[in-house]
C-alpha cells in the first residue's frame, strides 16, 4: 500500500496548496482525534450536511444511523455518493490586518461512495469501532446490541481512497508593510477537553469508574 | 418577525422530535457560538463539504473565501444552494447499552441559496461580523482590507430563514432492563476553551495584550 494517497483533481486545492497533506498517518490521526464529523450528500431537495459520529477501521470509514434516515434510505440500493469532512481546531489567528487573519486547523476531506454494510461481522465489527471511537476499551464494557438493535441500525462504509487533509498551524502571516502596525498579533490556542465525568443518576453507587476514563 | 423559523418538510427530524428547536435565540446562540461551520455544496462531481468561519449579522449568515474558490465560482451569477451546519459539542454520553451511547450537542442547520454580496457597505458589514465573531472588538482593532483586498475576497449571505437547531443534553436513557448491567454510565463533558494568548515572533513586546482577549 501506498504511503500516501493519490491526489485526484478534486483533492487538490486551488489556494494554500502547501497546506495539503496526502500521508496515511496525517489523514488518520485527524480522523481518529475528531469526536463527530459533517457528512455531505445530495438529497432530492439540494445539499445537506449533517454532523455525525465516525470511526476509522484500517482504511475504512465507517458511519451509522437509523435505518430511517436520509442518508441510509438514499444510499440503497447502489450506494451514496458523500463527502465526509472532519475538523479539528487548534486556534485563533490574529493578524494586524483583517485580511490575514486564520483558524489554525487540522481537516480532512473524504470523497467516495459509501455503501451499506449488509454483512453482519462487519456491522458487527464497524460498531466496535464506532465504540472504541468515543473511548479506546468501550467495545468490550458495554452491552452489545441484539439482533432487533442491529436491524434498526444502518452502517455505511466509505473506503479512504479520495482523501486529503488540511493543516493550518503557527502564527499570522502579514505583509511586511504590516509589521508597524499597532495592533496585537497572534495566536490564541483552542483545546478540547474532558472533564470530571458524571455517573447517570441511576447509576449504582458502587461502579468504579474505568480506566479508560480516567 | 416571528419569534421562530417556520419549520419545513426538510428541517423536520424523523427521529428525536423533541431535539428540534425553531426559536430564534437558540439558532442565534449556537451560530455566536460556533467558530466554524461546515458548508455543503453540489460540484460538478458530487457533495463537497468544507469547513469554514461564518458570521451572523441579524437574520443572515455570511461566509467568505477568495474569489477563485470552488463555491465563490458557483454562486454566480444566480447564487449557489448550499446547506450550512455548525455543531457544538458538549459531552460524551456512555450508556450501558451500545445502542445508546450518544453525544451531548448542540448544532443548527441552515439550508437556502446563498448571494454573492457586490454591495460594498455589506461587504464590509460582512467583514466586521467575521472579525467580531472570533473575538468581539476585533472588527476595530486591525487593518481593515484596502481595495485590492476587497477585490480579491468574496463573501457570501444566505437569509436565516430555513433553518432549525438541534440540541441534545443531559444524561445516558437506557433500556430500564439494561439499568442492572455492571457498565459505567454517564456524561464524559466536553469543553471547547480558549489558552494564554502567544504573541506573534515579530510583535512588539511594548504591545499590550487587548481587553477583549483578556
Amino acid at each position: 500500500m501506498d504511503a500516501t494517497y493519490r491526489p485526484t483533481k478534486r483533492t487538490t486545492p486551488t489556494r494554500y496548496r502547501e497546506r495539503a497533506h496526502y500521508d496515511r498517518p496525517t489523514v488518520h490521526r485527524i480522523l481518529d482525534e475528531a469526536l463527530i464529523c459533517h457528512v455531505g450528500y445530495v438529497s432530492d431537495h439540494g445539499p445537506v450536511v449533517l454532523p455525525t459520529t465516525h470511526a476509522r477501521h484500517g482504511e475504512t470509514l465507517y458511519l451509522h444511523g437509523s435505518t430511517g434516515s436520509g442518508p441510509m434510505l438514499a444510499a440503497k440500493p447502489a450506494g451514496l455518493p458523500i463527502c465526509v469532512t472532519a475538523t479539528l481546531l487548534d486556534g485563533l489567528v490574529l493578524a494586524r490586518s483583517a485580511m490575514h487573519h486564520s483558524l489554525n486547523y487540522r481537516s480532512v476531506v473524504v470523497l467516495g461512495t459509501a455503501r451499506l454494510v449488509v454483512n453482519r461481522d462487519e456491522k458487527l465489527r464497524a460498531f466496535d469501532a464506532l465504540l472504541d471511537h468515543i473511548r479506546p476499551g468501550r467495545a468490550a464494557d458495554c452491552r452489545m446490541p441484539n439482533a432487533r438493535e442491529l436491524a434498526a441500525t444502518a452502517v455505511l462504509a466509505l473506503d479512504l481512497v479520495e482523501v486529503s487533509a488540511k493543516v493550518r498551524h503557527g502564527g499570522p502571516v502579514d505583509d511586511p508593510e504590516d509589521g508597524l502596525l499597532p495592533h496585537w498579533a497572534g495566536v490564541v490556542p483552542l483545546t478540547l477537553s474532558a472533564g470530571t465525568p458524571e455517573p447517570a443518576d441511576d447509576l449504582d453507587p458502587a461502579t468504579q469508574l474505568p480506566a479508560y476514563l480516567r
